[in-house]
């Protein structure tokens, strides 16, 4: 009695991705000891084939962004990853080829971020791809990053640089033109978590997320959990040299860095004096981060101002699916 | 600042399902503390329009169903419900009521089974409704049942009824004559999680599992996880009415009941001695479960004998995506 083909296909390509509580993927759930004197942290993000990564996107950048945008959730909790479930909902007609270098990435970013798969469910659709992943992570009482302790005052802070995954998608699908080594596109299919620096930052910030619907959408939500508005500088925002030379071609440009998502770093407020200790996290974990405002009084919203201090009009804010 | 269409989406229809750990669905993950002194048992499954459930289906037995299913791998489990997370990639062009709809659904079962939603994602896709949802529960440490126990000698066992989720699938698609109250389109639509004979046999069987992609493959599963055969009389299974009067109309529809799935049963194994103490706790939490077999010796196949003891030849043993 040999195995149905569904399950010959999860033991060939899921099973070696498997931790030791997930019973080898062969029962109907994982069982686990979450770490004794931790809470866990838990999150779930999906994505959908044309929507959130490109159709010709190599197989395996997809399986490790599906990881990396549940990682940057991780990352904007302060918590440290224990393991993750998946729900796959492949196109019909999938190769197993596709399959393979979609485990392989996969299996290149559980050794990089040290967690394993601890079940899920493999299905077929109809229709495009949909994947779906649930990451599971731990973090001491009362230490988890929150969005909604930024106060008037505060300092805005971002990780890395902004913009880059947005110009990424439209070099891939617009013919923007990319720096010669393909940073933008690269940044597209594979987002940063910034794990480290969530974990240095969660004692000293006072509010924090990541930012993957575009920058002013996300402030928004930290303005709105705080009862107050925020103002940004436009040219204070960090930008990799291939986005700055975007913008320089074309000012428009700034509404895609702005509003456009996909960037997957950490945005953060913290007390003005906090600044240096802040600084020094982020250089102890490697990471750079920019002060590129403050949290002002007022209604909940996002002010962004350019070179010359004048209001820069926005006609979206971010992503929505509806 | 109003809230873009998603959040306000996600305000108005998900936040009143969430949880006290989903930190008003506001936050990128839920922080929860487990119970002292138990496991987590975790555990996804996917639904996808046309696949898992019928397009026209009502969409809050939709919600429903997603919920059950996986409710159902944590009974297979022994485990008592905690939250759970999901992610819905909804065909475009999805009205607000069809949501509202599944949102009711979901409310529902979340008051009958004790249970909050902990967080998720809300996306559209081009294609079919996607739907994921991961369960969480809890089991105290070292009681959780598994698939790998069975011994040769074991009875084998199974609740409820058998076939109707499969029969009813016919109903709905095929034109199949259902019974006057529509009881296996309702079975179909909406399975019944065996939680409580789940908690209650945890510590009496060997080996268990659920019934979900039909019953000849499922107790295939548990012949290899254990390394022996099993044999099961196809005229001691448990029918409903209902199904019993199909098979009686067309003999033909055994295979069907055998093999076609979507039971969410409880199928496990017990040594014989443990029968009377089974009995009395499938009693207890008034859920009726009837020996159908028994484990043998051997490799790892299943065996269906008709009434005159003949073998059934089954031309598949159950569903499978690939």
């Amino acid at each position: 009695m040999s195995l149905p083909p569904e399950f010959a296909l999860i033991a060939r390509h899921f099973r070696p991705l498997a931790g030791q509580g997930a019973l080898d993927l062969a029962d109907d759930a994982a069982v686990l000891a979450v770490p004794p004197g931790r809470h866990l942290v838990i999150a779930a993000d999906a994505m959908v084939e044309g929507v959130h990564y490109l159709p010709d996107d190599p197989p395996d950048t997809i399986g490790r962004k599906l990881l990396r945008v549940n990682l940057s959730d991780l990352a904007a909790m302060g918590a440290v990853p224990l393991g993750y479930l998946m729900t796959t909902s492949f196109a019909r007609g999938v190769t197993e080829d596709w399959i393979a270098g979609f485990v392989r990435g996969l299996a290149q970013d559980q050794a990089e971020f040290g967690l394993q798969v601890l079940g899920g469910d493999t299905t077929v659709t109809p229709g495009p791809t949909c994947l779906s992943l649930t990451i599971l992570g731990t973090v001491a009482p009362g230490a988890a990053l929150r969005r909604d302790g930024a106060r008037a005052g505060d300092d805005v802070w971002v990780s890395g640089t902004i913009g880059d995954g947005a110009l990424g998608l439209r070099v891939l699908r617009n013919g923007l033109r990319d720096d010669e080594a393909g940073h933008l596109a690269a940044r597209y299919r594979l987002p940063q978590p910034r794990l480290a620096l969530g974990q240095a930052i969660a004692g000293l910030a006072h509010a924090g997320m990541d930012v993957s619907d575009g920058l002013v959408q996300d402030l928004g939500h930290l303005c709105r959990a705080a009862g107050c508005g925020a103002e940004i500088a436009a040219d204070a925002l960090p930008l990799s040299p291939a986005a700055r030379a975007c913008f320089a071609a074309d000012p428009a440009l700034m509404s895609t860095i702005l509003t456009g998502g996909d960037d997957y770093e950490l945005l953060f407020t913290a007390a003005p004096a906090a600044a240096p200790a802040i600084t020094a996290a982020a250089d102890r974990v490697g990471t750079p981060v920019l002060r590129i405002g403050r949290m002002v009084a007022g209604p909940p919203a996002v002010l962004v101002r350019d070179a010359a201090g004048a209001a820069i009009d926005l006609r979206r804010e971010g992503w929505s699916h509806f």
